[in-house]
């Protein structure tokens, strides 16, 4: 066993676990107050089901195994025939790998939540999970970073999970908003910005573990993932902050939280192919894509994706799989067989990035389409109008955010009475 | 010096560091308005006052020396004697390992803050800490964890803590609460959930430093032991919720946050010991047994443990320490003489569980009730009715958790003035 | 490359990026509620803006090349001519150790917002960031950090920041609120305690990053400054509660985490050259400082260091940075060539710590006074008065901090009807 190796992938997978509920902090505080609890409980709820999952049979499914490149087989039932001490190609316990993939397969699915808050129900979400796990996330997986996977052998360069995290969840979260419908009464308040930037601090936290983890050792190129990814971030947040003082006047927090996170997907397929001034560029095309599909397109399209998850997972994710067909380099990483285009590959790499990413678009979106279909048919999709207008926190969980919810609910009507009342 | 080893107990100690605080926000997320402060500060002053003990006497009353088998020597007060650069068996510095265990001595008393919550005089608090580290814990760690300590000697399995840290902090809260008493209001709104999920995942992270750390080495048992504390606490938070589905009808986020404590207590002496289906099921059993005793059996005893301490970490951490009988198996970890009845080893290793679990409680609950009672002798134990009605931020630490607490108390006044002058 | 130094580097760097937010939490939530994103948003796109000008400019500044002891040179512009795999002493890669005094870089800035919160214009501050970092940070990290530079020529000791982060720090702070000037209508009302407490825990988890970290590898001498930060913190936060206890009779969460904070930035210059006893006494003496300033001299100055970053960072710090000279031993840690008073070196390191502090404070608060001078020819500093009173968050920012904001305004107004129409 490399030990320093495995320690690094212990750490990488608890930073990428904390990422999950940095998620729940991040849609719950921008939710409605009478949404909160529903959401945070529907990101967190998800790591539970996701790790009984992966253990039966999400691990087996992804790596034991090859049916015609796109799945792994049952082999490796939870965790059968893995032997206390196997080792793989790094020298680090199977156990320990499976370990780092599981904490993947768990904030994937929490990532499309954000597109249908406070309308679905918590029933059919649950289904969904479990059959968008097995059927999109798992093959995803294989396709993508198994040896024998169909897009691995296309030649697709995606370091930590541009398709197979961010363009997933993208696409399953527009579907499934598409399908759902838009919010009755659409509230833009938020419950609170400090959970925002909570959440968005732990997410870029645990994206350490995310990105340089997947180096799966300590190398140059573990290295080289965290300090691309500090530095894409760096550049899309300020992008965003500039593009926000230029446009609306001004700068707020909530959209640089957002840049952040574009910085963030936007380098994730690239961290281990590209040099600095490489993530600098990703960083802003990133953030610039999604900005522009949020501010200009989002409303003609008229799906109510309501936290953006397409227009930040899906559009910064597209952005940053295409990219890495400009910026991948040798320099960086010998593994890569050709260069990018702005260092002397042609257009080779950028043909495969795009072939691959619509391949992962259509797969993702067809078979996300498929289960709600077939899900509808025995679980109701979306919760009762007058629930939604109460919140689901009240009317799913039977719990309210914090004390000043039901304060400020009296006070609504108390202040009708009061204004009704006015000496005029 | 085993670097990787150093490496890997400086984070994990930084981690259950980490866990304390994580306490204070669970606590203070649950508990009224009016009693944040004050039980956000007994959490997290103790951290202070732990570290000062430790370092002055705990280190060496726990691990130096041996006096019949219960209690170390005050040979190393203050850290003295240990050279820098001395190493203990596992070749990591003895300052690191004295670093990590003094975590455990941190965050232990902060467990049973939560059974006595909005009461409680905080000068009795303190001092009963003093009283309680030295004459309970330090003991309690000499007789589990020191090779010479007496239940060491016969044969315990607690890998990580089951009697030293969750049966001793949920007996010592049961005990605590049944002297001081019930609230004399008891209010069940909550502060604000997004506070307890923070403080369950901040605790669910640090616990990895708990669990695997308590390895105290990157090795196979280490790997097994983070693998296992997350399946039990997938298991067990997914059986919360599943149970408030089939009772309640709905699933909740406090609910989950219990559950998911649940299961990290109850593979807690586990960890190092089980198999992942083993852990599966220590997962299930221990929401079981703890739900059943919050909703069936708490109301019956008649004793205020406000937060569950007793329900949670009591209840849970003995079934965990019982069901190490049962789910211990030498495939995992060789330093097991007897296998548990699972795995062909009979009722040995069961009894000895039991035997030792029960040793645990009646030593702490004798403790925890002279301690106090000599402690009455000197200072008041509970607030004056008065102060406890204002609630014990107020009138204790003359703070307030945030600027909406003022307003709702206005709020509260004016409404009442509104409605007696309603137009009828 | 050494990988479990690379490895240690990485998450100590980690760690210091993560107290950067934890600071916009303690400032958050120390705040008013209508500046609470505004002063969030000040701390967080720091991160940003630092991060783009380390890489390009600020590594380089700082460490390539040596110009008069002062500064370094622009060899290394955007990380150019460090070539992938290049090492340090260390056997650490370079990017790694660039990667690291980054988060230094990142948080230093960040510190001084706390004086100037609620008042000064969001483009001045970021305009007074970038020349800041140029003209004082790069130079005060080459002035001691380089092996080249001035102070490190006459010997200071400052392992991990006393001179480079906090005084410097405190007296930017104390200089920018002298010039911008008081509040108009101070508010002592706290947003939220919670946020408060998590920022300080937050800030003292990253610390062991920041202290132990820059050891720049896993040595005793690494895992001395985890312990002597350790236990600097715990004396120095039960001496608060003391002081607080003795003097208003009421131990408070802001004076803990305060406190908190003293023992943390006193324990910065002196962390791996003292013993656990002389961390104890820092931790102590740190506090007592800053109390005794905050409470009895504040006032006298008067000035509007709104959240006493010079208070805490800048006392503290001068004190930590003086007792060295009075702690240090060879006994701890090699490198010393004189030992502080107290172990027979006599008043030499003393006179060094003194000299260096007093070069310190005298470089940084010259400069500060012309950049902000130099600044205001182009950019207003304060905002109008008007937006002062609605509030930085509403008028720079355009957003609230959470949705009770809008209510208590709306409260507000109601309230004075009701009680104006109160029957007589």
């Amino acid at each position: 066993m490399n030990v320093t190796n495995t320690l690094f992938l212990i750490i990488s997978s608890i930073l990428v676990l904390f990422m999950t509920t940095g998620l729940a902090f991040f849609y719950g505080g921008l939710v409605s107050q009478k949404n909160v609890v529903n959401t945070m409980l529907s990101v967190f709820i998800m790591t539970g089901i996701a790790i009984i999952l992966w253990i039966s049979v999400g691990y087996s499914l992804s790596f034991e195994g090859n049916i015609y490149g796109i799945i792994g087989n049952l082999h490796n039932f939870f965790m059968n025939n893995i032997r206390t001490g196997s080792l793989n190609d790094q020298k680090i316990p199977t156990m320990v790998f499976s370990g780092f993939e599981m904490t993947f397969a768990i904030i994937t699915p929490a990532l499309f939540v954000g597109s249908i808050v406070g309308r679905i129900k918590f029933n059919f979400l649950l289904s969904f999970l479990i059959l968008w796990s097995v059927l999109i996330y798992y093959p995803m997986v294989h396709l993508v970073w198994s040896s024998q996977g169909l897009l691995a052998g296309l030649g697709i360069l995606d370091f930590a999970g541009g398709t197979v995290v961010h363009i997933n969840a993208g696409i399953t979260g527009l579907i499934l908003s598409a399908v759902l419908g838009k919010r009755i009464k659409p509230s833009n308040t938020h419950y609170s910005l400090p959970w925002v930037l909570i959440g968005t601090v732990i997410l870029w936290i645990g994206w350490y573990g995310f990105n340089s983890g997947s180096a799966l050792g300590i190398s140059n190129i573990a290295v080289q993932a965290a300090m691309t990814t500090t530095v894409s971030t760096g550049s899309a947040m300020v992008t965003w902050m500039i593009l926000d003082m230029i446009i609306s006047g001004k700068p707020n927090l909530v959209g640089v939280c957002t840049g952040t996170l574009c910085g963030l997907v936007g380098i994730t397929p690239a961290c281990g192919f590209v040099t600095l001034a490489g993530s600098f560029w990703i960083g802003i095309f990133s953030t610039l894509s999604s900005y522009i599909f949020i501010h200009y397109f989002k409303d003609k399209i008229g799906i109510d994706d309501t936290l953006d998850v397409f227009g930040c997972h899906g559009i910064s994710g597209i952005t940053g799989s295409i990219l890495v067909g400009l910026f991948a380099t040798k320099y960086v990483n010998p593994i890569i067989s050709h260069n990018g285009l702005f260092y002397g590959g042609g257009w080779y790499q950028v043909g495969i990035q795009v072939l691959t990413t619509v391949i992962t678009i259509i797969f993702v979106s067809a078979m996300t389409f498929i289960i709600i279909k077939v899900l509808c048919l025995f679980i109701p999709m979306r919760v009762e109008p007058k629930k939604e207008k109460i919140g689901l926190d009240k009317s799913e969980q039977g719990e309210e955010a914090d004390y000043t919810v039901n304060i400020s609910n009296q006070l609504a009507n108390s202040h009708s009475y009061v204004s009704m009342h006015k000496p005029d």
